[in-house]
């Protein structure tokens, strides 16, 4: 699998054989699943605690350290799969959507640069 | 765009253009995405706070909310793509290698129906 | 020590003392402290995961295990401490005036029994 | 109320008696606990996420700013203390505890300087 070639029905199903060949739907309730992504979460980020900016980004060089986070990064989208499932919610379309009213509240023009609204946070 | 016919590098590719005509590359360390995606994660979570199993699972019925869920949910994902884009690790391929693996730390014979190990967590 | 003679400045001495003995201030960045007590508190969640309320809840009987989270609760006040140190924060005084505004934002006569406003949560 | 001369027992008392105005002890099991600790040093730490490290630290000398983070850093705060009253943890005799075990695990003459065991961390 590649993400060129990969559709994301297609990993939803991958990480639902997984769950179903083990009976897991049970533990699959949405609560424990978004538990589980901010779990996974705080285990790629631990990868890049102590690190700073330019360190974590040197990470995209180093073959084994990547790889390590690489398979974090999988254990998140895991479970971003698995509550998607859960609560039937069509990922590609939500993206898109969300995307779409991202660009109505940061117009490029007025934004390009600078992270967030000077009102909204720190820059 | 659906699940069923969009790949994992249409939607990464929707993120970077988003990212790219605001030039936010420069804020885009992989330090600073992995925080972006416990933070997102975070917000989901706050939906499910509350709630018990039952009553978070029942999400999936209650169009409204669901499409709030829907909309951090795409947060997340779109973080995800972010950091994959920013460290070039292919999402699909790590997703797969890592059931693998999980298949072969979690036998489907002997885990069936309970989660995790006994001796690794609670039942 | 115990909590009911324990200052909280004495608890932070405590922090302190252990990351001077070790030159670790320069890591103690308010960044790099945030993220730390996210991700222990992600460490301290996943003692819960998989669990119901009610089993969550045993675990206050459960003499081993709650041990186990006594510990992770440590962490997470560790970096609770060292962040206050980092910025010059006052804990309680900070927590006193937090909760006279909760108490302004939830009058206890409007909302006993029920989590939140109505139009901010599902119940 | 200051650290300098509140305990941990008072600070716990404060909360406990917010909550059981509220009748909000049912919902306070430490599953829902642990998620809101994670929850609420998600909202710490998205003051910090697109800082980098100095501007992170330069908040200890920005009034404004400094006081919004020492309101998240209540909130987290008073979630620990929630759920040390939930499973009846004694929090300065854990942290105690636990800066003891850490002690042994990182001894200063050994690991001065540097964050964590060459084999546990990037340095």
């Amino acid at each position: 699998m590649h993400d060129q070639a990969t559709t994301i029905a297609e990993l939803r199903a991958l990480v639902q054989r997984f769950v179903d060949e083990r009976d897991w739907r049970q533990f699959h309730t949405a609560k424990n699943l978004a538990m589980s992504i901010a779990i996974e979460a705080a285990e790629l980020m631990e990868h890049f605690q102590w690190l700073d900016q330019q360190a974590s980004q040197a990470i995209a060089q180093q073959e084994v350290k990547k790889a390590v986070v690489a398979e974090e990064l999988a254990d998140v989208l895991s479970y971003v799969l698995a509550i998607s499932s859960a609560l039937e919610i069509d990922l590609a379309s939500s993206l898109e959507a969300k995307m779409v009213k991202n660009a109505l509240k940061y117009p490029a023009d007025q934004i390009r640069g600078r992270y967030g609204h000077d009102d909204e946070r720190a820059s």
